[in-house]
């Protein structure tokens, strides 16, 4: 709704200097534009200014283990051209995000906007990330990432604001944005190849003191003593309950599968072994998520991730484990739903961290500096 | 440190005359106090305000389901008079809040105090509660409480604001006010009769969707399939680690122990099955808090309650198992520490609960109207 300086003014309290000064700087953004004048009680009529959506765009990328998505949005969030591709997270970030730069630029071409028109540039990475820093902290399936300073390598090629977290949590933020802005404090679950929780409370991602925040791949599992994990611990939700344990499970039955992919095409097929690999998973991925239930009370837990795909048998098992399991006050109103968004929710959620980092107040007053 | 109308103006980037209407706003509540004049340029010196924490007191009352502890704070959290005594919360919300007004405006003579300059009183019960109704939902332990209005009751023999929360979330902040203001991501562990958790996140309290974050009793501990607990379902973590669940092992083992106290007072005077049986406690509660570190990832654990009384016995135990069950980018900086507060914590809680709630910008606009 358009609003004028004087109305900004009384609405938030802020010193009219400030206002003003807070609408130059987001005028010189393009992230709002005059939208016409209004009637005056006498002299030149004040002038109204609204956000406006398509002033500028963001790009977004998703780059998972073995796959990378890119969208570019408006400042709505709203998805104006995506591409999808098969690229390893493993070549090292000099490749991928090369990778990265040339594929947004030409997605910018094909909607007709330039680099100069980018809000900023949101990357999300298969691993544990320092948010604040940009980069990815020992991350376990990303050689050559360690340290590694993506926001650096990315602005000597395209000088934008570039802001780096986990997958989990832009496709979290994306789901949230798309999906379910009526819920303050949601769980969103990626089970594929590995398995992670993005957390929003009070309506924004959580991170932790680390950073860490969400990671249950490495919670235990009841009944699972004796299987080993990666980690180095025994009983770890990941080591029973990802693609990869389904996948490997299968394998040992004689059914071929190499990954989580192959798992759910199976699912798709009508496999029973798969389809009962998979329910036996939510059911495992539900006993962590019972505590977390009971920990963190979400009003909604958002199940993605490929798993997910091979259609409502993880999520069954998910729910008959967390009715079973968590407090019926933590339960009464919890919604336990399938991701709306598909795989695009990482490459939204990227942008859409963009966007809420450049609409922050403290961000707004620090463009006039 | 004292400051000027327009000084504030200029730090808050708030417009003069919404810092003005502020000023006179917590002048009247007697929140902050002229403090003197600065020296000028010319004309008239400006006044300048500064925190007044003498000003107005608090009374805070943490009522435990068979102990009551009573404090009156100064608005910089400090104790100024307390009083600790048995008072069974089952008694009803009539005697007991009778008691808590009693005893409260008792204290408040002790230190030359009217309850005209209670600044409000805050209120913790051992339950589950609906903060922002002021009511108890469905508690198990507290006959006659259930949607019982505890601030309008308090009210027709008080006219202040009355704010209610649960005790482990008040004995969190207590903890987190008087001890560990520099940790954001704060776990406070209440591990007496029953066991609960109260969490800071980003500084505050978090409560989740339906006030029961934290709840963390009912999570399935390994090993414990067999143990009936009351809410209706096994494993829980409150049927073989609370202060009740030992003190049933130890009566079963012919050691007579009535209760949670009983136990603390077995292990301090070195009776080796309570000890035991406290380490194993410590155990059980850290597994559960090892999910807890994975998912929240905190800066802090801070170990409280009676159990945490009977020496390093629980809070080792405790160590034991986080350390090895969690991951290590979340266990880097953690640290696992006994409560300082003691048995004040709660009561102090309560003060600051009611300073926070107070001091919220919201909350001193509201003043104006």
């Amino acid at each position: 709704m358009p609003r004028t300086r004087s109305e900004l003014s009384t609405l938030t309290g802020l010193a009219r200097s400030t206002v003003t000064g807070r609408i130059d700087a987001l005028l010189a953004s393009g992230l709002i534009a005059p939208s016409g004048e209004t009637a005056s009680t006498g002299g030149r009529p004040p002038a109204t200014f609204a956000f406006h959506p398509g002033a500028r765009v963001t790009l977004g990328a998703d780059l998972g283990a073995t796959h990378a998505r890119l969208a570019v949005t408006d400042l709505a969030g709203t998805v104006m051209a995506q591409r999808n591709a098969d690229l390893d997270i493993a070549l090292g970030p000099e490749a991928v995000l090369d990778w990265t730069i040339e594929h947004g630029s030409k997605l910018l071409d094909e909607v007709g906007r330039s680099p100069t028109e980018l809000l900023g540039i949101g990357v999300g990475l298969p691993g544990p990330v320092e948010h604040s820093a940009g980069r990815a902290v020992n991350p376990p399936i990303m050689p050559g990432w360690d340290g590694f300073d993506v926001p650096g390598y990315i602005k000597r090629r395209i000088d934008v604001p570039v802001l780096v977290d986990n997958d989990v949590n832009i496709m979290a933020l994306g789901e949230h944005f798309a999906a379910w802005t009526d819920s303050e404090h949601l769980l969103f679950i990626k089970a594929a190849t590995g398995i992670g929780c993005g957390i929003i409370a009070g309506g924004q991602v959580y991170r932790g003191a680390q950073g860490a925040a969400g990671d249950m791949g490495h919670i235990k599992v009841s009944g699972a003593e004796e299987t080993h994990c990666r980690c180095g611990n025994t009983g770890c939700l990941e080591a029973v309950a990802s693609g990869a344990a389904i996948a490997a499970k299968l394998t040992e039955q004689g059914i071929a599968a190499g990954g989580s992919r192959d798992v759910v095409e199976l699912a798709r097929s009508g496999s029973v072994p798969a389809l009962r690999l998979i329910r036996q998973a939510g059911r495992d991925i539900g006993e962590v998520l019972a505590g977390a239930v009971n920990f963190f009370n979400p009003s909604i837990i958002v199940i993605g991730g490929s798993l997910a795909l091979a259609g409502d048998h993880l999520i069954a098992g998910v729910r008959e484990v967390i009715y079973q399991r968590s407090l019926p006050l933590a339960t009464r109103h919890l919604r336990i739903v399938a991701a709306r968004t598909g795989e695009a929710s990482g490459a939204i959620g990227a942008g859409v961290m963009v966007i809420e980092h450049a609409l922050a107040p403290g961000r707004i007053d620090a463009m006039l500096r």
